[in-house]
């Protein structure tokens, strides 16, 4: 990385990659922190969900999507994947001497640790509830991570399955299945009283306010989306990189000229899903291929 | 195909594959009803859904385990998996001229047809529910086969989604989220009266009570794996390649001497679910890669 960044670099795109469409829901929130940022989205939508995937596989996936986004010029890469979070952190950590890179499981883990610390006394130590799918939370990940840089913290995590196939079929947290759903997920978490609730899969932002609901103690919601988008903006300005303006050219284009978005499988497969999770229409998605 | 079969060639096994363990459903269907068959099952569950994939994957992926499988020297071939059966059928017509092969979904229709055109009368035209998938319902095939064989024939088609994460999660008829979905998706075939309704994923037999008891008329239920464990019986009848008997050697072995298992992704990943399938232990499951 060069000391004192080019403007050709500065306009470089900010990649984010995630197994599917889901990882979209921070996409949106990086935009909505830095709205002059252009962002590459990858979703490996021929293969997802990685959730089900060993280590390794995941780790070789990791390494498709790392090296096809370093061809692309980025400037920074965001991985919205929980499970490459969770499982393929050797490889990510290969890349970040490399490129600034952020991932979803460290954002919420720094989200969560600062805003719990500050109210740190001997006498209680808080609790923090981590759902994901099932192959992030048997990897571990969140509650080691949480715990190495508070190892009192207590931590419960609920591997939640059901929620990403409940977001892809378009049921929300109206629908009294995934309403029930979720009752049945929370209830071994709602033996105690949590301080923070951390959204551990990029779908799960679109239950967030039926998650709220159901738990009887408000804790702080971790939107990793959010985190990610924080974290982002501290590593880009501390290179010099951030994009302090979009372009005239660009201004004058459609709203979703922030976005360029390439896809394993058939794009037209996931356009709905995308639009939903974007609440805008996408109008560049282009098919690529992966190994 | 020699006319006079060899010993060697009897001995063989019957290749059964699926995009995951879902079609052990009809690997077990098939040992119920040919017990003297070796059976070797492929289930590429490192690619794992294939319902939300495309036309031009699903072949690609179908082309590398049929060529898997004719190295591991297969006698036939079951296409165990619904959405190969919808979308690769041009695929499969290929291969049918080199090795006897039965797939789901023609098994399906077959066994659908035979059961409702006995009773076959111009006053009352019989209609039959179709259940899959996403991919396979809006394939069409299921009902373009049908239709093909009984061109007056009403058909309804219900794309069930989430049947298969639901299976997965080790969720049965006895849970209220099953029970509500099944509702849910079971509702728009409700108004009419179905005379048949075809299970079309190898997942759905394991919810088979749960929907009988949901439809209000009483239609026959076409399990694909057991129409399938009938063809195959009269297909390897014709060829002269059915196993009248095991050998003395493996007899001795343990149940599951039957069935040898080969996926591509972490064999521990999936025994639970295998073994919740078949109901009983599995001994030999073995990693393979595929392309």
């Amino acid at each position: 990385m060069s000391p004192t960044p080019t403007d050709e670099l500065i306009q470089r795109p900010i990649g984010v990659f995630d197994s599917g469409v889901g990882g979209l829901t921070v996409a949106k929130a990086i935009h909505q922190a830095l709205p002059h940022e252009k962002i590459l989205y990858v979703g490996d939508t021929a293969r997802v969900p990685y959730g089900t995937k060993s280590k390794d596989v995941i780790q070789q996936y990791t390494r498709e999507i790392l090296t096809k986004m370093d061809a692309a010029e980025v400037k920074a890469i965001v991985v919205a994947c929980n499970t490459v979070s969770a499982l393929a952190h050797d490889v990510l950590e290969e890349w970040k001497d490399l490129i600034p890179m952020i991932d979803v499981l460290t954002a919420g883990v720094e989200a969560t640790i600062d805003h719990l610390y500050p109210h740190k006394n001997s006498q209680s130590i808080p609790t923090v509830g981590v759902l994901g799918t099932a192959a992030t939370i048997s990897s571990n990940a969140y509650e080691s991570h949480l715990t190495q840089r508070w190892p009192e913290l207590q931590v419960r995590s609920q591997a939640c399955p059901l929620l990403v196939p409940l977001a892809e079929e378009g049921w929300d947290g109206q629908s009294d299945v995934v309403r029930r759903t979720l009752e049945v997920y929370l209830e071994p978490l709602q033996t105690h009283s949590l301080d923070a609730v951390i959204l551990g899969c990029t779908h799960y932002p679109l239950f967030r306010d039926a998650i709220e609901a159901q738990l009887s103690s408000s804790p702080m919601i971790v939107d990793s989306g959010e985190a990610v988008a924080q974290s982002l903006r501290a590593q880009l300005q501390e290179h010099g990189l951030e994009r302090l303006e979009s372009t005239s050219a660009s201004s004058s284009r459609p709203s979703t000229n922030w976005l360029e978005c390439w896809v394993t499988d058939r794009p037209d497969h996931v356009q709905g899903l995308a639009e939903r999770i974007l609440g805008e229409p996408i109008t560049e998605v282009a098919h690529i291929t992966l190994d």
